[in-house]
């Protein structure tokens, strides 16, 4: 009894010593955050959205679906309300104090989401061109539904393809918790600000970046490990908002872990681009870019000894 | 009130213009994909398999377990009657049409899961190999325990050990399904196809990626960054079912980021490939194989200056 | 019906066999693993501590917040209490047999999980100064919010400063727990062993792993794929408590995909690391290290048709 006592007593001192940090004014601290856009809500709105982009594939389970029609109007209201919420909070959070009263917020959320729900087409018949790009693309793809359900690449880039939309309505935060999703998902971390044409393929996917100001263009090829990116800068902040990402054009493909890096580089129509690459240069159409005396060098067991260092009963490898 | 009836005619606009887009032929329009398997379902039957393979580490903790024969039992019942579920439904979708009536189907996904679950054993010896391995070669690693619950390179093997299986026995989409899971969680990319011997060890695993047609022997340590995969080709579709990746003999280790590719390319027993290298032909047995002149330059800061731009007060670095 | 006594009679013949197999005495067997820290419960844990470090950015939605105190008061005591629950698990499964009796690992959990919250204002500060240093190195962050509720870079440092500290009580397993969680999120791979100073930033992240004995000063910069690793061994658990990853100095900055690697591999204070680069000794401070003679071929279609083989239509492209 005495030592439950004596652990409230201790809890409590605890409790009262991280409110009293919060209170320090820090970034982090946030108290007065009253209302932000909610991580969780968004990665079920990319979900929800999902449902709209495929139907049929992703429904959503626990509802009977007697009349696809219904089921699709309430999805589509749902997703709508709940669209319309958060891009509001993210309005109330990163639109200046004093610009926008609630009413104009709401009334201002509620007219990105239109122009975004009205653009639902569009980008549906991209992400039509993505798949059969996907399908073209991959030996191992049995048929298109495999694509659908199960190919991270499809997924990022549906997902990038939606969150570029409302980048476009400069609705703030939503477009990278969505991209960000999707990343955690895929590790395929497309930037929502990147252009991208008809018919992108991505295989495989794990640790692709495609940075902010990227300018891509149709009939697109990237494998895994591929870095569209900056070259690296002092600047910062200073930075935002130039082009500082590469321009690739039609028809290119970038094979695993190249990186092409800088705002000046672009890479011209039909030009392959060989895996391992570091290019931070312009590289003509119709071009083939591969690394040149990769040599290597190949020992067997015996001539190796000479080099190794025994630890123990154990040899140490420096390679 | 009028804003909001407004709204209401335009929400309805909306709806009406997104479903007359789904009734377009398009692919992914889908809507008579009446019943297809379920994404989130498959990843449940994961955890649940775990369940089985690890028996009391991934326990199901809403159940109370004074009998854990019969708890185990209701696992493994359940597990049975969702994976049945998920083939037959997988048959449904993949199976060309007219060609099984829905009994045999269901007969079908019975006979497929009954197989399935007879092979459990069998992969479970496999697994505790696995496991010894990760404990073997890993000075991080603090336990066995530690690596069942925590370790990705575990997680991923133990996934595509049971997706091989029903990969093996022609269950369309729900392997790839299942690997593209742990290639979520993971990062690592192993497809179901692939044939994988004993004690196969993974570590970090980020980024790795084992193609459909790789066949690897036992004893192999694969790190980060790896990617066994097929040289880059524009075959497209017509390359299915061929061998596009390659052959790693018993005994391999292949360091972080390194590239082996081709169909025809063999690993040697006891080799070793070292970090970073592009690997496209066959290499002997008992061989090292490292980078050669990897030549680095150094600069200091005084010698920096003459190739630096300055831009306002900050330095552009090209790298 | 008689099929259905068939099924009945065949399934429980499974069940025997697989429960069979599990008396095997397999280290993966664990059916006397009564009692284990739970991954699930241990992810839940982080993401309640993402609301005491960031509050007002991860609440609770569920709850309503009139009172911010009260909420965070009956967070933190929820939060508190899960702790001690997993820690003393952990204790349960990873101290030796009979050194410690149920209630003095109980009281051993409540004593670390003390200690542990009374270092939280502590982390705070480091986070908070992680935070500032992404959003001053990253010319596509909008603002602060944008970071904290989306970055994967400051998630993962985030769950790594959380873990390290749990680290340093000695509480086993539930630290690499807790950084497998980021990792499977970020594709991060922090090892909560690591030092890792103030002012610390990750961008894009995918593919980055950073050993169990590294120390990293201040101020430094990481991108994607880059390995603060261990040079290649053969020793396995012999090496286990010794230093085998690098000393990064304060204000280094490590570009895209370098490894750096080696327990006794210095690199010195302002140096920066070019992408792509592989390093196994120690830099100077004040030093830029990039590849040198990164010599590429440039082929033009033309050109290229003597060493393609054609294959049926199509062309088989040996990059």
């Amino acid at each position: 009894m005495a030592m439950n006592q004596n652990r409230e007593k201790e809890i409590s001192e605890i409790v009262r010593n991280i409110y009293k940090d919060m209170e320090g004014g820090k970034t982090i601290d946030g108290l007065t955050v009253a209302n932000s856009p909610d991580k969780d809500e968004v990665r079920e709105l990319v979900n929800a959205l999902f449902r709209i982009v495929f139907p049929g594939y992703f429904r959503d389970r626990s509802v009977s679906t007697y009349s696809p029609e219904y089921t699709l109007a309430v999805t589509i209201e749902d997703c709508f309300c709940r669209l319309h919420k958060q891009v509001t909070l993210a309005l109330t959070l990163f639109v200046k104090k004093g610009t926008m009263d609630d009413e104009s917020r709401e009334e201002e959320g509620y007219r990105l989401c239109k122009r975004f729900f009205e653009r639902i087409p569009a980008v549906r018949e991209l992400i039509e061109s993505d798949l059969i790009a996907a399908f073209d693309g991959d030996p191992a793809a049995a048929c298109m539904e495999e694509i659908i359900l199960a190919y991270p690449g499809l997924m990022a880039i549906t997902v990038y393809r939606i969150a570029h939309e409302l980048h476009k309505l400069h609705v703030p935060v939503l477009p990278r918790l969505m991209t960000e999703y999707a990343h955690s998902e895929t590790g395929i971390d497309i930037h929502p600000g990147a252009e991208i044409g008809r018919h992108f393929f991505i295989d495989h996917g794990t640790g692709i970046v495609v940075g902010e100001t990227s300018i891509i263009g149709n009939n697109v090829k990237i494998y895994q490990g591929v870095t569209i990116g900056a070259l690296s800068t002092r600047g910062g902040q200073k930075l935002s908002g130039k082009k500082r990402h590469p321009t690739i054009c039609d028809n290119v493909t970038i094979y695993a872990n190249a990186s092409i890096l800088g705002g000046e580089t672009v890479i011209g129509e039909n030009t392959v681009i060989g895996g391992n690459t570091f290019i931070t240069r312009s590289i003509d159409a119709n071009t083939r870019v591969s690394m040149k005396n990769l040599e290597m060098e190949y020992r067997t067991a015996g001539e190796r000894h000479a080099e190794e260092i025994s630890q123990g009963n154990e040899w140490y490898y420096i390679i």
